[in-house]
């Protein structure tokens, strides 16, 4: 093990490797998102992935990656194969591995009875098994399941040995193997993840705008980094320090930048999402929202109104795919549609705000390309939102496929809501467009 | 190699290797989708996963993982690392491992060339990489990418480098890899995947249905499995057979078997999909289709109606949190609606399929539960359809919380349209309702 010195800030050396078991993940039955759940926090508290190892529920197969693992990792992170049918071998290998025997611990058997007993039932008898510990491990809380977590060592790693259900094991990394993990990395302090939410700008646009902002910070301390889910982006800030005021001076300029260069382009913030932001502005001037939609065919209108809080702001919405029925049910005046324009989705928005009686009316219409689907395919999209002080509108060219278009047709017509509400201009150019 | 004799049917021995290179992979930014699509391929034409690595784009790590499998497996799949980029190193590693040299395959450079110009570019000097192959490696064709697929020995295990661009990797893995593993592992003849998609029969209760099935098959050669994507299941048979008849024989019983056992349930086959059928089936009867919706808040319309050929199939989507407001905007006569009732439901659907213009009309109506978010949160849903012939309805209740509800309710609603459709029951019961 690399132990870097205390007070360390930058990303520690320590090798750790994940190591995801069970039959049902290795035959691809179920998609293992617990693997990149654990890589992804880590790299956000500095702590590095370096292996990954998946294999079934076979003894064979688990004795012979722990060692392997334990060859070559500082800290392995197991997961899986703690639950109370024979299938689960983990606790089972581990002491094989350690050559210790597995001890009933009666604290933990307690908590899986009292478990049931809240539960008005009575404890299965195979459950007593998650109660076998190899002797001598350290137990990790599970504290809403009753997979006990355990910790020990092979070698010179650690293995931390976590639930497959994925939100026990949420909570158990977080709490409890995350700190374990920065102590015996020597990283000391605290972390925090700033999180942005953009709409219209790609990943390598992204970086080329926040060139240098991580310099910002004074005595370093912060990573910045990027995922993206078309058509959003997500800009992250990983932050530490010594405690939370020095984490807070360290973070607080480069959060700062990264604002003010996404600029309009941030739809959200950390837990917020773009529907909480338009559902919070129409609150905020006790407005309400109607839509009407072609080819989004109600995508628009099923982000917003399912929301908690939601049943009283949003008012109605339409969708038809022909425009001429769109226009009557939203109840433009006969013979007004002439064909997707900018003008049309206006009317059609103030038609329906008339209609509906709702503050706000949205409506996004779609002239899709002819012809099969292909990567060239696209479609003009034309918006329009009517409110009580006045109507706005924007047109913009989109290409990718049907389906590329449909999505950001959609976080298109959300996104110039948002911007209508919060005052900011409606037709800024987005990366994903053609003009 | 355990090599079975010609002809065998049954799943092969063979221990296969997936080794997943990529530091985005390893660090969790990108979902690796593909170890799971192929974990699952191979097991669909009877070929078994032993083992999962996870590597970055680092020199060591990949010789060490190279070395490590080809000592434990018969055959590797390696996924990436054969980009044009200095951090893709797929090719310069498997040389080392098998200790050849690097040479330039002028026939893959001219394919590289090829494509640039046929879409009117030059190729970039950094691309010429990807011609580079280890000395006397086997190429693998990859038919729609510029990155060269490649075999080579390592040990006693062969490798299949395969790119990680999901398109170019299903294809090869297809088309190449597998029929060379399946003769690898002296698996001989044809397979074929029979997929079920059924709405209202959780797993379990369809494994205990579809029992024995398996035996049916003269001879043997068709395994049953299932993948569950609430709310709806697939129900796979993985056939394989010496020749195209040979496999017909033999999985025709079963596949009669399984659609008289999930009878009802089957709600499309192989490429269809739920959507697919209720259009197929308004179009044999030259109808069309209108939908009101409240809870589900446009996820019905926007399952059906951005479907291509659905524009003129799929009429008026009309949406409301509020049942007053729903009944307004479907047309129903003022002061009607008591609250959410299967009546009400059926008078939703008449009034709108009237006001549309429509052959039929779907109301999906949800009475939630009050209070937070919880497990046991749930919610009544009250289903009408209207058509030419008459109006049908239904009531369900579902519990498992907000989202649960919100996915349950489109389904039913989407699966009560396709019986009504297609003249089946709309009132049978279950598995996700509680009554």
């Amino acid at each position: 093990m690399r132990t870097l010195g205390p007070g360390n800030l930058t990303s520690t050396r320590m090798r750790i490797e994940i190591l995801c078991t069970g039959d049902e993940i290795l035959t691809g039955k179920t998609v293992n998102t617990n693997y990149g759940y654990i890589a992804t926090r880590l790299g956000e508290v500095g702590l590095t992935v370096h292996w990954g190892t998946t294999v079934g529920d076979d003894r064979g197969s688990l004795l012979a990656a722990f060692r392997q693992a334990a060859a070559r990792a500082d800290a392995v992170i197991v997961n899986g194969g703690l639950g109370p049918t024979v299938d689960d071998l983990s606790q089972e290998v581990a002491a094989e591995a350690t050559g210790v025997q597995l001890v009933l611990n009666e604290d933990w058997l307690q908590r899986i009875e009292g478990y049931y007993k809240r539960r008005n039932r009575v404890m299965p008898a195979t459950n007593r098994k998650q109660a076998m510990l190899p002797a001598g491990a350290e137990i990790i809380d599970n504290p809403i399941g009753t997979a006990c977590g355990f910790a020990v060592t092979l070698g010179s790693a650690r293995f931390f040995f976590t639930p497959g259900v994925p939100r026990e094991m949420h909570r158990m990394l977080d709490e409890q193997v995350i700190p374990r993990l920065r102590a015996l990395g020597g990283i000391q302090g605290v972390t925090r993840l700033k999180r942005f939410h953009s709409f219209g700008i790609g990943e390598s646009r992204a970086d080329e705008l926040l060139n240098g902002v991580e310099g910002l910070a004074p005595g370093g301390g912060v990573k910045l980094g990027f995922q993206s889910h078309y058509p959003q982006l997500e800009t992250k800030l990983a932050a530490r320090g010594t405690d939370p005021a020095d984490l807070e001076r360290r973070l607080a300029p480069v959060e700062a930048e990264v604002r003010r260069r996404l600029g309009n382009f941030v739809v959200a913030e950390d837990e917020q999402t773009i529907e909480s932001v338009i559902l919070a502005a129409l609150r905020a001037c006790s407005g309400s929202l109607s839509t009407a939609e072609m080819f989004t065919s109600g995508a628009i209108a099923a982000r917003i109104a399912p929301v908690a809080g939601a049943e009283t702001l949003f008012r109605r919405g339409v969708v038809a795919r022909d425009l001429r029925a769109l226009c009557e049910a939203a109840g433009v005046a006969t013979g007004a549609a002439e064909g997707v324009s900018p003008d049309t989705a206006s009317e059609v928005a103030g038609a329906l705000r008339d209609k509906s009686g709702s503050s706000h009316a949205l409506a996004v219409l779609v002239d899709l390309d002819d012809g099969a689907d292909r990567i060239d395919f696209g479609g003009t999209i034309c918006i329009g939102i009517a409110s009580r002080e006045a109507t706005v509108s924007r047109q913009s060219r989109m290409l990718g496929g049907r389906e590329w278009v449909r999505l950001g047709a959609t976080e298109l017509g959300l996104d110039a809501l948002r911007r209508r509400l919060l005052g900011l201009p409606v037709d800024e150019r987005i990366d994903f467009e053609k003009r």
